[in-house]
């Protein structure tokens, strides 16, 4: 598939028409450093085609996209020294280029990336959490 | 599949014997919402089967786990009257249940949670992000 879009900076890097320091290179997916990593070593996992977020790819595009992501989130290990990963996809919100990326980013205990999942917040009660997950599971049908 | 570790908080929520509110509850897959959530309507989305990280998960399983990953990301848009979503796992560094589990956290512009993927860095030159690749790449295999 390629579904290339010519004005989209991720599909010009699957392409090879934009350079980019490239980690993977299949069929389906792309994957390559990100120029202002997080740590570095912080890598961007694409599909070649060009769909917006997780929520657009087709469902035939989830297993090789997240097979790489498997993949890499193990190597970024034993590559640069870390002691785990960081793995997300932000849609819409937060989401820099309309092309589906997932971060892979390597993590060290103490390397001060903490402050992310908080603060947390809480439900009123019992109640309004069943509320929340009822509305959830009406809107998957 | 299931082996269950009785000593995991999340083996026991797939199993029903811990409680918790469900979203989503397939043969492999168990989804409910995070009881400390960044945003209301934070949902767990885990395997049954008693996995630590994204890495040791079986190839098999990456494709349940990231359709329904997949599901939920677009299900909390209209659930919550969200804007987007963000999708996270931390394997080892970050993580507090060593049970395998993506968030997934419903996004509104402006909702405050910004800092996550800052500050950023760079490389000091371009050999250095090739050097970087190419230690991926070698751990790629």
């Amino acid at each position: 598939m390629t579904d290339a879009d010519p004005h989209c900076l991720f599909c010009r890097i699957a392409a090879g028409t934009e350079a980019a320091d490239l980690v993977l290179d299949t069929p389906d997916v792309v994957a390559f450093l990100d120029t202002r990593p997080v740590f570095k070593g912080h890598t961007l996992v694409i599909p070649r085609q060009h769909v917006e977020t997780i929520v657009e790819a087709p469902t035939t595009l989830v297993p090789p996209l997240f097979t790489a992501v498997q993949r890499i989130a193990g190597a970024v290990v034993p590559a640069f020294d870390a002691q785990g990963s960081f793995v997300a996809t932000n849609s819409r919100v937060s989401q820099s280029v309309p092309h589906l990326h997932v971060h892979v980013v390597p993590r060290t205990k103490g390397d001060g990336l903490r402050g992310f999942f908080w603060p947390r917040t809480k439900y009123s009660s019992a109640e309004e959490a069943r509320d929340y997950a009822g509305r959830l599971r009406d809107a998957l049908g």
